[in-house]
């Protein structure tokens, strides 16, 4: 960490502090994501209508799981403690998901899939703003595993059987899409650090309104397109 | 297959239809086990009294599932359906951990330690009897994450806290032996295959009805040391 020759533009980056503890902050936001969407998906598992519905859902949760032990070992990297980085976003995720637990299976998919994208695009957006290893680290945190086909194949199918599904699941992407909005506002009312990096600070660039006003619809036409491809109306 | 000078002992052994059908019943049962234990630490890491317990919880969940994920592997490679070879046990398993359900932390993790310590030295019991690359599979899939030190610590400091959870704890390691010998039972009485891998067969040795009485002694006394190990009466 003490010679400059051996730096590389991440670390140098890294070294701000005020630019440290946002990325700390926002790693922090994105682990306690992936913990709580393993848990969501573990508990969606028993409802699964089938046992290899169960296993794979129960794979959907495994890759969560696997993303949030790299996450807390990046941050250890850093020198931070994850379970602190992680405890200011408790109450706001878990508000969220406690609003949005899933009455029945396909609810839940529809959850995993809209939900977890929605997040995934927006940590994305967000991670065009910062270092390059970091970004690699988020990036890669995101990543689908393929089990995106299994989710539009099941929901596609409970439509084909019984179109009323569609009405029910179409109120309920609705619903997940206004109660994520919900609890990105109150994160960002309070976390000074992470909207920063959004908005950007004396020596480093940001979005300014009418940016911010464009990843809004950026990430509303990826959600409607999510919902389209489940065949629901957004 | 059809070259028999590059058989192994295992490959030449798993060409028994009827010892083939026992172990891929064996690793069915094993393999959904797992799966439930997954869900079951999964669904008491929601009861975590802090987010370092519930990571803690999440990653023992994390290992069970990795085992689940090389047990079907396994069983693909020996040309069976995983979900066809759980299907007989699903029942049995989903009345052990319905009659077992946690209704706090502390009971969640006596569960972990003792309930998979126990079906650990059973199959380990049964996988001495089958072929070494069968063993190996078992064996490596019921292997311990180093968290027993963890559940250990955390229920020998609730104890010092408070002595009066001592009594509770220890009626419930009583109970979950009580029902895990009942779903046992049941499992035995209905698989043949299985339950011929421990008494053998015409040409396979196995257990006659002293050995059988010995293998429950082990089991009991192993057991006994767990729950001393918790600060637990047996």
């Amino acid at each position: 960490m003490t010679e400059p020759a051996a730096l590389s533009a991440s670390a140098l980056a890294l070294q701000d502090p005020v630019y440290r503890e946002a990325v700390v902050d926002l790693l922090g936001a994105i682990a306690y994501g992936e913990i709580s969407a393993f848990e969501r998906l573990a508990q969606d598992a028993r409802m699964a209508p089938a046992l290899a519905d169960k296993a794979e859902l129960a794979k959907m949760a495994g890759v969560e799981l696997g993303h949030f032990e790299r996450l807390c070992d990046h941050m250890r990297s850093l020198g931070a403690d994850p379970i602190a980085a992680m405890e200011p976003f408790v109450v706001a995720f878990d508000a969220f998901h406690l609003r949005t637990a899933s009455s029945d299976w396909l609810e839940g998919l529809v959850t995993a899939y809209v939900g977890d994208g929605l997040a995934a695009d927006f940590y994305t957006e967000i991670a065009a703003f910062l270092d390059a290893d970091t970004r690699t680290v988020i990036v890669e945190s995101l990543r689908d595993s393929g089990h995106s086909v299994f989710v539009v194949d099941r929901v596609r199918g409970a439509i084909a059987e019984d179109h009323r599904v569609a009405g029910r699941l179409a109120l309920w992407g609705r619903r997940l899409m206004g109660e994520a909005l919900t609890q990105a506002q109150r994160v960002a009312a309070d976390r000074d650090a992470l909207t920063a990096l959004l908005t950007g600070g004396v020596d480093r660039p940001g979005m300014d309104l009418a940016a911010i006003g464009r990843l809004f619809t950026r990430l509303t036409e990826n959600h409607t397109q999510r919902m389209e491809s489940l065949g629901l109306d957004a």
